[in-house]
């Protein structure tokens, strides 16, 4: 079964967990809105009709199946790809740390978008100075520190333990996202968090990561994303 | 078997839509926190050591399983308990209406605190009145028109048809915050979703629930939650 993967088609975004997952199971599937018309057959099957429509991309389409939010997609994807516990126990567990992923996901986008989403950046600048320092000096540590030392008492392999998970392919993403926006920050906050840099790398060289990260299937990091590097942020 | 909830014990918050979930099925549980050194017992519990220790409460303990993040929780109560489908699609596709839910509880968290969690609402309250009006006049529209339609397109009792599930308590309880925290602009605003109007009022009727909300385990909403009645917020 070929899976039908619905995301804006510029922008890695919250549809990126689930690219990331998809490639290191090697599971066949159509990035529908980077094809023609792709983008007016995603809004299609968004926001009305009977049943339960998505709310937002992503949305992953199984046969008749349609699978909304990122953590969701990847919580029918971890277990029947390998990428988590198909026991109940670890399956909720592996689930929750990505929803405390989604959080901080939110956060990060918040850093650039502090008074609301409908709003330009260049329209709320000095708050968003305001919430990147905030976020840097309180919220990074919390969240990465929570992760670093799970990673720690796990065995230092994979978040988890000696397997990898979809949350591990998350959390490359969130080093990858935060080096991008924020390449001054972060490059003494790594010190911090050896961990999860080693993680970091050990995914990149996942030979189907790596092949995915260097094909063009991965669009590159960009200011319309949830990682956006904007220099009055990054100090 | 006793559930054993994790919230803190003076606010409503994220554990709300939980302890609806479990008052509506009738399930014993003890709110661990609001007992003797509860809070140190939920604090204990926290944030390192082997395993997936939570990351923040609410998290429930179910014998030896602790499930973390509100809508992880729920997913698990629901099948259990008659407030969610038992097959895999009508799960994920509830599942998925309460991480819409969460997105949005986020946001109404913001309306006081777009500057970051970590500062007090009286050190940016005039970012807090510009974010408010954006969530006015953008973010409720669109979350709950989508509930609102979904629940129309769904014959129009609950929102994903004639039972109910743990969604419907949560979207009490965002019409019960909403009208806490912004009386005036939500008097004005209810005439759009009159069929969420009629929601609340089915599932503040439901047997358990109203004996819920007459009693002290029903927590009274203040400054301290999710939904703040902030006078300049509420123009």
């Amino acid at each position: 079964m070929r899976y039908q993967l619905y995301y804006w088609p510029t922008i890695q975004g919250r549809g990126e967990y689930v690219r990331l997952a998809l490639e290191e199971a090697g599971a066949a599937y159509t990035d529908v809105a980077r094809g023609g018309n792709g983008v007016a057959a995603m809004m299609k099957m968004m926001g009305a009709g009977k049943g339960v429509p998505p709310f937002a991309p992503p949305f992953l389409k199984v046969g008749n199946l349609v699978i909304s939010h990122t953590a969701n997609i990847l919580l029918y994807l971890g277990s029947r790809h390998d990428l988590a516990p198909k026991a109940e126990a670890g399956k909720l567990a592996v689930h929750a740390l990505q929803l405390t992923i989604t959080d901080f996901v939110v956060e990060v986008h918040d850093t650039h978008h502090p008074l609301g989403p409908s709003l330009y950046y260049e329209d709320q600048k000095g708050p968003a100075k305001k919430r990147t320092a905030e976020f840097w000096k309180s919220r990074v540590p919390k969240y990465l520190g929570y992760f670093e030392d799970l990673l720690d008492a796990n065995g230092g392999a994979y978040v988890t333990g000696r397997r990898v998970t979809y949350v591990d392919l998350s959390l490359f993403q969130l080093v990858a996202g935060l080096r991008y926006a924020f390449p001054s920050r972060m490059k003494t906050f790594e010190r911090k968090i050896p961990g999860l840099i080693g993680l970091h790398d050990r995914v990149a060289a996942r030979p189907n990561i790596k092949a995915y990260l260097a094909s063009d299937r991965r669009i590159a990091f960009n200011e319309d994303g949830i990682f956006r590097r904007y220099k009055p942020l990054d100090v």
